[in-house]
């Protein structure tokens, strides 16, 4: 059978997971991170990323420096997802014969650099070969316990909020893909062959949202799997989606819809995060630009996007196997 | 230029290595495992293994179970390696998109099965989707403070032991890769297919000896790590290597010489280490089967073999870019 016929990613991902029993475990697979027992007031999280040629990077559009940017990013947007900061990780990289010297030093340029913008120490590796080029990343962080924002962690009635435009790193793939390269794009270009996490935001935020997760799958995909742990529903509102004129410019070239790429498009590393309303204007009053896009529901109202009067069931988002 | 011109694997591994400035780093790259700050009588171990399609494994071989089962006992060997046992995995997973649920089924009845051999849990992961088949999984463990054994804990006049027969590995991947599938040769094609980690043995011999590393590309190698590590010299003792008979017969049958299979080859996955003469005596009272095949030497005598009246100086083993 297909990986397909069974519902795809997020099935197989179920299908393949065991209970865990060991007490010193308090979040296992389905969330962002692990996170386990380490310090009096500190848990220790633990996540692994993997970046594939021709699916998440493509040599031909990306530098060496910027895949190994990006492979750091999206470990560090997952551990920012926790309210935590990221300590330590290894290095797996399987690279074809024909790749150059010049190459892997340009990688881990990109590797080395990102990882001291974050106080992130490599510490080992693994280095082989074969027919692709592919990079691992496993990483440590550590979350004071009070920061620690789960999935699971919604509560009716919070506000949901995320910190930045969305659907741009889809629209820059589209862009890619359609061999359209026209400099006023730079920006969502950018978004796409260099993601960023939001560490410093995740910082802040962390100290006054209730459920955290980063956009690596959509909008619709991570506001599922937060109502999916906290038994929640949830509404989104489709106009105050931050979608940005650049972003809706290029899904109009491509002949898509930037709402699409905003909700079920990937990779974009801004955070989603519920929040009580007395606490959201707490953190406003810390200049950090948030917007609200939804609301937290009792979980018989169900998970739907509201487009004027149309009430829309969401779906899950990018899917590496459909 | 390619990387084979610069010296291949390890120089590549040497260029690309940053020195870490983090003082709860008590090793970093250089061992089987990175080293941190744990508890007050324990290190947290950290390890990565990339096994890639038609490098590490190949599909016409390996049922999918024994594929999983390899990818932990890896990683478990270098836990053991250092004294260690293994706690917590994620596993990262690369998937063609022919690739039937079934085989994905298997493949992580293989992982489950072997973690819970070894009491370890799987506590996260990454599914994603390429042309290759590859599974990355990344490791922690955890080693009581006195029992760390690291490769650059070797003291002069050191015995060199082994735990078990070398050489059996690659004598089951060169009968395949020849196609010879004679019956008789099963346990050295199991050896290749389903290595397993010298888990129980470490936990005993840690308690005795001085520096320790696994097989996991050849004595040679791992040797010329030990001493390079500890500033060290050694003898190896040809014929004191243990190398059984099938190897040998094997070997002779696709005209190869089943000492460099020992010495050059990879992936036994027994473990070697240096200990004090009185420490083999206290050791052997354990009743565990141990082979002595040489001698820590001052750095200034090399690192060399001895084959009867014969000095050979050893090189380095198994390299992915030679």
């Amino acid at each position: 059978m297909k990986i397909s016929q069974i519902g795809g990613e997020f099935a197989l991902i179920d299908r393949v997971t065991h209970k865990i029993r060991d007490r010193d475990v308090i979040v296992g697979i389905g969330d962002d991170t692990a996170v386990l027992k380490y310090k009096a007031n500190k848990y220790l999280l633990f996540t692994t990323d993997m970046l594939v040629e021709n699916d998440h990077f493509n040599l031909k559009w990306s530098t060496p420096e910027q895949i190994g940017k990006k492979s750091i990013e999206v470990n560090v947007s997952d551990i920012a997802a926790m309210g935590g900061i990221p300590k330590y990780a290894v290095v797996s990289i399987c690279l074809r014969k024909d790749i150059p010297v010049e190459f892997v030093d340009k990688l881990y340029n990109g590797i080395y650099k990102t990882a001291e913008k974050y106080k992130l120490e490599i510490i080992g590796g693994d280095t082989t070969h074969g027919d692709l080029v592919v990079i691992n990343i496993a990483m440590l962080g550590e979350v004071n316990k009070k920061n620690l924002s789960l999935r699971s962690d919604a509560k009716v009635n919070d506000l949901i909020c995320v910190t930045g435009n969305l659907g741009q790193s889809t629209a820059g793939l589209n862009l890619l893909l359609n061999n359209i390269k026209d400099k006023r794009f730079q920006p969502i270009l950018k978004k796409h062959m260099e993601p960023e996490a939001q560490l410093r935001k995740s910082r802040i935020i962390s100290n006054y949202c209730n459920a955290m997760i980063d956009v690596s799958d959509g909008l619709a995909s991570e506001v599922e799997h937060i109502c999916e742990m906290s038994k929640t529903g949830a509404a989104i509102y489709k106009e105050k989606i931050p979608v940005s004129d650049l972003t809706k410019e290029a899904a109009r070239l491509v002949k898509k819809d930037a709402y699409d790429f905003a909700l079920y498009g990937g990779e974009d590393f801004e955070l989603v995060f519920t929040i009580s309303r007395k606490n959201l204007s707490l953190l406003k009053k810390k200049n950090e630009k948030i917007y609200t896009v939804g609301k937290i529901l009792q979980k018989r109202k169900g998970v739907y996007l509201l487009d004027k009067d149309k009430k829309i069931r969401l779906k899950k988002g990018y899917d590496h196997f459909k």
